[in-house]
């Protein structure tokens, strides 16, 4: 798979049989600036059903069709599935059928990428927490003498020392130079433990850590606090991972994170805490992305894990930037965005794109004619309660009273500029009228084609007619643009993406947000993007609103988070969970391994898990 | 290197370019139960001092000795080191100056295993206080349609059940034919919050985490209780993982392992919980020892990472299994027991030489003339510190003094019927007359050899003449022998190791101790081995006892924990902390990775840590 993809000595990394990394640096440096790029095609979703309507199947299905049966270069650029998911309801996310990343259980399971995001958060979060104990502890002599000791005679400021100094506009090298108010404003980092935003994470869903209290052993002296710890997919480390285009770039981008801000209101940053190396070694072959292939054999890079609430949900930056080079000027990535096209592809253009100056040639998006029917008023669906007949059995009243869904989704990727292809994912019981109903409702909203695709069934065969359609999108002229300028105010930002995408009259921000908005636009974060959290089953912040985009409405902002090493700030509309729970029978229990002397063992060495559909 | 060892086909697993994973049941399978084996040499220690004494040291010199000077097959067995220590004061344990494992950044961070073992305790853990959720807010009849659904029309216990329905007494695979009774039974484990047993983990060090109150969101429904992190090493599936001999003895001493206890009394186990084989499938990889070398290019195998106090703090039994087969009649395998003779060396006689069936053939006791002097009455030592002046120059009385030490701990060893060759371990300011005094107090207690080992400075080049002494050692008679049989009540084997290794007069048990031994003794774990913690700094439970053993006291346990599913009781003497605190400035301080795009790195793409001596 190497050697297909063009990867020369040591650019390749294998990590066990199945999988491998590539050293992304390595190969932009030998094939250069000016090397010609393939063609950028995002797969996105209308609103789906909790069922999932298979943006993850189709990225697999079409990159099947494009590489095993229409004889292109392709790469699909997946992201690292959460190991928590692989353990909750969902049992995993490889993709389904005929359209899947395989080894399964290496996929979901053998990636080590959550793991050193998991272990830099916590190393973090421990030196945040121990340098409070500690300052409270300790004079500012005692804190000096620690932290720039003399070792053999010398006394030597630590490289990332010098930042912090430079932060503060002391202009000395000299640890011994440093006057007594100077020495305090150094040791001090003065931690507010009301403003902590920083997370501990792990990568299963752990309920009973959603809100905790910590310290409270008699070692730490009193200083007990509430914390919580989010699923490591939620992690800010993740979000600089997944947007950084090399290590040094995570490097700068993990050092700015803010974790807290001091008592007088300044940002406290994993720079002032000294992690940044430490937390860069840890992640440093998380810049190299996993090669893995499909069932087909053709090529998936997978790299970065982030949610699409509280992050942008894309697969890494850096990966999408190799992999276009690679597959050269006649090539194909196709990418997925998690959530759906407003929320998903929004982000997508307007963060992921901006960081990474690539160009779409095209986006795919997906629907089914199950939750288009779904948007037309159909009964609820729901996963493991049977369907109701009206989604498997023609019903084409309902289905038309649900296209204003597909129509506004139509409607808000043309403003992007890049042609649009909906992939009308096939289920054995839509009827051909329905199908029908669908292209043509399609076409008439702006899209350049509406295809079937029976991946899930068929494979890349299934896929082939979706990946023509592709082909001859990208040959048409696309006029890609961001919605926004980021020389915007922040509350401008939000309300171009609320009135813009999600249809709302205006926004409203409850004070806390506005508040939130205040300090970061006072400490010069105004300039970032916005990255909105929201549900995806709704074009507005109320999820049962089914259908297109409602009118009359205002949409409401909570309450505001940032990451802001990663680069954009979060306003969230209405709440959002950073730590799911496990169900009362969890996938954990179908999964075992083959251990050769006892014959309870569900599969042959890996996992025996469930299809699953959709990817989150 | 594996070519070197042997190995052939997919027995190497490659992973990254400076490390793999070696196919243990693989290797051991093709050469067969009656393949010939080599030499099996423990590295242990006297009493040290808190800057330790060079134990690792001692193991990867005699290596690189045996193998890269002496041209014998040879195989070191270490222990994966905690990252969590990594970060701290010591900045890593590959050994150090010219005995080390090298990449020292792989070895430190690099390899996987860490990672796995967290995963899987944090799932279980997860999994125990949701279960206690869904059996909180559910009825018999809810509990028991989730926990096993109607799939499709058909309903079927998960292999995982039929193993508690057998514990229960229920001889029923149907799941229709359960009467009431007996689903309450199925359904409910009716954990007593009170003795959760086992801890989620981290390999941070993370003072916060040592206690604290979980389940205060409100959507745990007051469900609150108090709970502890420990750090990785201190595991129990670590515990596990060090003492099995195959993948399947891996996934039985998982399910065995005992989370808490039920409102009855009965013993609720991780089969309980269903995740045996999601947290085997998690662990698979760690039973294929990584694969590394010296600094001189002789291999090491890699695994097992636990604590010396709550667990038995040697590598794994699978790579020494192994390592004996690969080296062969006429070759070596030297590995190291942490913390002093007292205690590693006794758990690793005691405890991993009968769960492996292995045979050692010597025994090594590094001894260090500033230890000693430490025994003798000097002034203490510690880390950061500059050295009394005792330390760095002649003290033949100070010494004398101390030799009761070294005395007493060869008495131990000889208990084992295994041959003693101690290590001096020779600083620059040693004088030829302090290490004659030690050679000749060493042979009079009756070690068959004391040589002096200059490894740290030298490489294998300074540790030849301690391999001879090996060499000739391994050709001594050897009548190994343990210490007490299993057959014996916990409190007598306690009692044993106690008057035979501690020197104490007698056993004084807390009450909670006594209770929880009579707990134990009553479910039928009464015939499992005991591994007890205490101070590594004394032969008694009190860290300031210098010299030898101290007479007429009686030795005493505050507490008794367990791994039942690893296979041994832990008896407490004194507080045994599993959650170490980071200092003030740690090593991470020091810690960067080159990113070509600055100068602030303090190492070519890998670690800036200092030498460390030691592993804990």
């Amino acid at each position: 798979m190497a050697e297909k993809l063009g990867l020369v000595d040591d650019e390749y990394i294998p990590v066990g049989h199945y999988a491998g990394k590539v050293d992304a640096a390595a190969v932009l440096e030998r094939l250069g600036p000016d090397a010609p790029q393939g063609k950028y095609v995002l797969i996105t979703g209308i609103n789906p059903t909790p069922l999932g309507e298979g943006k993850s199947t189709t990225a697999i299905g079409l990159s099947q069709a494009l590489g095993a049966h229409l004889d292109r270069n392709v790469v699909c650029t997946a992201r690292v599935p959460a190991m928590s998911t692989t353990f909750g309801i969902k049992g995993g996310a490889a993709g389904g059928g005929y359209a899947q990343i395989v080894p399964m259980d290496v996929f979901n399971l053998g990636l080590p990428d959550s793991h050193y995001a998991s272990l830099a958060t916590n190393l973090i979060a421990a030196q945040l927490d121990t340098r409070m104990y500690h300052e409270s502890t300790q004079s500012d002599a005692a804190l000096y003498r620690r932290l720039v000791p003399t070792v053999k005679g010398v006394r030597t400021f630590a490289p990332i020392m010098l930042k912090r100094l430079a932060k503060l506009g002391i202009d000395k090298t000299e640890p011994d130079e440093l006057t007594p108010e100077e020495i305090r404003k150094f040791v001090r980092l003065d931690i507010d433990p009301h403003t902590i935003s920083f997370m501990r994470v792990l990568d299963v869903n752990d309920r009973s850590l959603r809100k905790i209290t910590i310290n409270q052993s008699p070692t730490e002296k009193g200083r007990i606090r509430e914390a919580e710890f989010a699923v490591t997919s939620a992690s800010e480390l993740c979000s600089a991972q997944v947007l950084c285009t090399s290590l040094g770039d995570l490097k700068e981008k993990i050092g700015n994170t803010v974790v807290a801000f001091s008592r007088s209101g300044d940002a406290v940053t994993v720079d002032d805490l000294g992690v940044t190396g430490a937390a860069t070694l840890i992640m440093r072959d998380t810049v190299k992305p996993n090669l893995m292939q499909t069932i087909e054999g053709t090529p998936v890079l997978v790299s970065g894990s982030c949610f699409a609430n509280i992050s942008v949900g894309n697969s890494a930056v850096i990966a999408d930037q190799v992999a276009l080079k690679l597959v050269g000027n006649d090539g194909f990535v196709v990418t997925e965005a998690g959530f759906s096209e407003a929320i998903g592809a929004e982000k997508f253009f307007n963060i992921k794109c901006r960081v990474s100056g690539l160009q779409p040639s095209a986006v795919v998006l997906v629907a089914t004619v199950r939750a288009l029917k779904v948007h037309g008023g159909g009964p609820p669906v729901s996963p493991g309660r049977p369907l109701d007949d009206a989604y498997t059995s023609e019903a084409l009243d309902l289905l038309e009273a649900g296209l204003t869904n597909l129509r506004d989704h139509i409607g808000n990727l043309t403003k992007y500029g890049v042609p649009v292809v909906v992939a009308i994912n096939k289920f054995s019981t839509d009827t051909d009228a329905e199908v029908a109903l669908v292209r043509d409702a399609a076409i008439a909203a702006g899209a350049v084609d509406a295809v079937c695709s029976e991946h899930h069934g068929k494979g890349g065969a299934g896929a082939v007619d979706l990946a023509n359609a592709v082909i001859a999108a990208t040959q048409e002229p696309s006029d890609f643009k961001h919605l926004y300028e980021l020389d915007l105010p922040l509350k401008d930002k939000i309300e171009v993406i609320a009135r813009e995408i999600y249809g709302a009259d205006g926004v409203k921000y409850s004070t806390k947000a506005t508040a939130r908005l205040r300090d970061y636009e006072r400490l010069g974060f105004g300039k970032l993007p916005v990255c909105i959290a929201k549900t995806q089953y709704a074009f507005s912040h109320r999820p049962a609103d089914k259908g297109g985009k409602p009118s009359g409405y205002t949409f409401e902002i909570s309450d505001v988070k940032s990451a802001i090493g990663a680069g954009f700030v979060v306003p969230i509309a209405g709440s959002v969970s950073l730590m799911p729970g496990l169900p009362t029978r969890p996938a954990i229990y179908d999964q075992d391994v083959y251990t050769g002397d006892d014959d309870t063992a569900g599969a042959s060495n890996g996992m025996a898990i469930g299809d699953a559909i959709g990817l989150m």
